[in-house]
């Protein structure tokens, strides 16, 4: 009923807006109405946009990150550092490093995190990949850089333990004060890491 | 530099995803990367609903609702009451007016508020149709519904001026405290409404 208060065309558009995460039945709304009062050509740009991302983009088959080339550009770069290796949970994470621009080595996605309560085992994730590439590759180190949560933290130890018969140096990124934070607000988990994390001056 | 880490399709969509009002470079990631998470199927539907809504949603030409009927689905319902007219700024207005459900006649779309600060003029709104449809028609009551804003009570005292020669029964919707509001979050202007606004129980 509260939709036949909308022209057919417009419910549709606020209804499949719904579907996206963190838009809520009026931030729908507001978008749909800016949408017409959008210029055609910027809403058929955004329209084609999506199918465009949609159907160009997939997997890297190297290391699964997101890509419209096989290999990514990142696995297909002759100047990164192909030594190193720096395990991530999910692209965005890897854009996150990249974003950094200390890290020139090359990635392996996994595609998630170990999370018993959601029914997430090692099998959903890129580990006899990962692996095969650790057993195949020159890697001299692996940097386990999965999300410093309890499913990251449990990830890590299980690649660790994994990987540790390959005889390679395996690291974790350090967990501690974000620069820019105040100790005042820490919570004492990240502050008794920073603690053990501690280095010479 | 940062556009690189993403492959090309990914950066457009997370590009156009920024132009919408309310979503930030972080939002816009989060729902480009959510797209590719999506059936096709389901990113095709939105993409249509995207240029449909653009395409086919127009104003009505009688009451300059937002309409893909000419005229809209109101003006043309002949069981709505043809001789009161409710006078709103947008047509999200009359959305929010068609939701309460008490009100049964048709409605007049200015298309926003004067405004001096924004240079918004009373040439910049439905005026003149407004008062052609009010000696044309058989209307017995305008109600002024613009906002209980700054500019919608100078829109409302404007148009108070320009119909008041034509003899039709004039009046404003109540202004006071929301219902399910709490005095002490009211503000004084509000409940000095609310106060003026009072009736005999």
């Amino acid at each position: 009923m509260a939709k036949s208060q909308y022209p057919e065309a417009l419910a549709r558009l606020i209804q499949e807006f719904t579907r996206l995460p963190g838009i809520g039945p009026k931030s729908a709304q507001r978008l749909a109405f800016h949408v017409l009062r959008m210029e055609e050509r910027d809403v058929l740009a955004l329209a084609t946009a999506l199918a465009d991302a949609k159907r160009r983009i997939g997997r890297c088959s190297v290391c699964y990150n997101l890509a419209d080339t096989q290999p990514c550009h990142i696995c297909g770069d002759p100047q990164r550092d192909r030594t190193v290796l720096c395990v991530v949970e999910e692209a965005n994470d890897l854009i996150a490093m990249e974003k950094a621009r200390t890290f020139g080595g090359l990635y392996h996605v996994l595609e998630g995190a170990l999370s018993p309560l959601e029914g997430v085992g090692p099998e959903a994730l890129r580990l006899p990949e990962l692996v095969k590439r650790v057993k195949g590759g020159e890697f001299r180190e692996v940097i386990l850089a999965t999300n410093p949560t309890v499913e990251g933290e449990a990830t890590a130890m299980y690649i660790a333990r994994l990987l540790r018969p390959l005889g390679v140096r395996l690291t974790r990124i350090a967990r501690g004060v974000p620069v820019g934070g105040d100790l005042e607000y820490a919570d004492e988990v990240t502050l008794a890491r920073a603690l053990e994390g501690r280095r010479d001056v």
